[in-house]
């Protein structure tokens, strides 16, 4: 079946059945010309948005409507989680092809409830139209008390720097999906390629790791280098990155080395991790370490420290070699030279 | 100067220049992976979003940028204001091609924060990306009272069905727009083109229709045809619209007849003229007009009245021949047949 034989209006009736949920929150849901929902008084609103476009965000062959779907979901709960907030409701835009298959849009909608209910959020509404290129925009509300509130801008001279989880199996698992000829050649290739294409953003991992006194925090979307470039930018403060402490994941160096790259780029410069990176005071960083990896089994490393801005960011390698660090990450729009 | 050679963040850091605001209802302003704001803990959240993509929604030929970012912020304006809600904050995901000018991002950008300061709002985040078309998606959280909420089900028997303003003007004004052979023949050319290009939310006079005692409401998107029909659907009642009482906007007549159609067509099915339709019993109805008009100077005009169920809805003319309606108004995706 086709969206063009149903229509808009038969497209938004199977949407609806697809993300019906009954909650107290919910004052008007979907289907109204706007949503109307009940927020806890003592909170603060977290918002974010952001816009996935088919050819310039995600190719179709590289990624099923499902996990397109539960990823442009899971980055933006990543984005209130980097604020220590906790996600509420969600919004949907989404443009598709008059002759997209209706069962591969509510694929999508699947993909999209999966993240939803994994994280407790509600899905109160959005918009569906035609377009050109598979167009999906979310934009979540979240809430967060004003004690827990984490800002890029509070990172402290002699701060350690820290992170979740592994690094670098989203830009390997995305190598994997553009080189079919590798399948079967490496192991982890399961592992690196759901990474890629279903990362698990860090909601509880980031609360934690506020109340247990964590001072800039943000989630790695750009890449590691390109985060701690924003928390020094912001903190007016500079960084020294330990090279050799970066938890690199399982199964990046092989992939990494195939393609002749080195496998600490893809930590650094890969992104699309969704993992936390945080600065903490030297007192607090072994105690939120013990207490996240006991809490959550989720492993955190110390990869280096805040110093002053006058140093810029520094790599620093086992022999005590140091390198400035001047690109960061991927950026839209730039021409590549 | 092109987009590609400033890149992403010199995008953002432009836009965040034209965007820029002091409120101390923002805790963390655009800049940080979401934004935090607070909200006044009696009111209910109101979120809608909406997607604009070119050559779906927009051609480039017929609108300026400066016009496109009012009207993609004007549309969502509406939405809230059809629930008698307050327009709080905005956030904005911007799809550009790597060749558009900068100064047209910037152009798109003024216009969506001429929206914004009429209207009271803040812009507090969003998303800028590579698009093979010019995208804008558009979310606002707003705020109502729970007493003032009106939805679309609340419609009762013996309502008087009202609208405000006039009708039609939004596509006579697009048809002047796709007709530019039509250019300098017309009265009233001017304001039917700004009524397509420029709308006007009705944030104030929804909020009056609602303390005074108005049923169901909505915003006129999709045409008048149309949203009767969801409010009967949703309110499962019949209508009854008085076909000689819909006030057409002037020029409208002109247009429609050099076209070969009938005016009346341009105010039932037209949509886009984001003026509000509501219901209220009739010993409101006449309050509702005089006050409205005595506060805002706005027209209101009674059209029609709500039936059982079992009338359907139809359309009378002056001599009192009744016909039902069965299409209502433009849909996405759907083949024309």
């Amino acid at each position: 079946m086709l969206i063009e034989d149903i229509g808009e209006f038969g497209l938004i009736r199977r949407i609806s059945k697809i993300a019906a949920v009954k909650d107290k929150r919910i004052i008007v849901p979907i289907g109204d010309d706007a949503a109307v929902v009940t927020s806890d008084p003592n909170l603060l609103l977290v918002l974010t948005s952001d816009i996935l476009i088919e050819g310039v965000h995600f190719k179709l062959g590289t990624i099923s409507p499902n996990e397109l779907g539960y990823k442009a979901m899971a980055i933006n709960i990543s984005d209130i989680a980097a604020m220590a907030g906790i996600p509420r409701f969600a919004l949907v835009s989404m443009g598709l092809k008059p002759k997209t298959s209706v069962e591969f849009a509510e694929a999508i909608y699947r993909g999209m409830m999966k993240a939803i209910r994994k994280y407790r959020l509600i899905l109160v509404g959005g918009d569906t139209t035609e377009a050109p290129h598979i167009t999906l925009s979310v934009t979540i509300i979240g809430e967060v008390e004003p004690a827990y509130l984490r800002r890029r801008s509070e990172a402290a001279i002699g701060d350690k720097i820290l992170v979740t989880g592994r690094l670098g199996a989203s830009k390997a698992g995305l190598e994997l999906l553009l080189n079919p000829q590798f399948k079967g050649s490496f192991r982890y290739e399961k592992s690196l390629r759901r990474a890629h294409l279903v990362p698990i953003p860090r909601v509880v991992e980031a609360r934690i790791v506020s109340k247990h006194g964590a001072h800039a925090m943000e989630d790695i979307s750009d890449g590691l280098a390109s985060e701690i470039n924003h928390i020094c930018e912001e903190s007016r403060v500079g960084a020294r990155i330990l090279a050799y402490r970066i938890p690199v994941a399982k199964g990046v160096r092989e992939i990494a080395l195939a393609l002749g790259k080195k496998p600490l780029d893809f930590a650094l410069y890969g992104g699309e991790d969704y993992e936390i990176v945080f600065t903490a005071p030297p007192s607090k960083a072994e105690e939120i370490k013990n207490y996240l990896l006991g809490e959550t089994g989720t492993l955190v490393t110390e990869v280096g420290e805040i110093v002053d801005r006058k140093e810029g960011i520094c790599l620093v390698n086992k022999e005590g070699k140091v390198s400035q660090l001047t690109t960061f990450g991927y950026e839209h729009f730039k021409k590549r030279r």
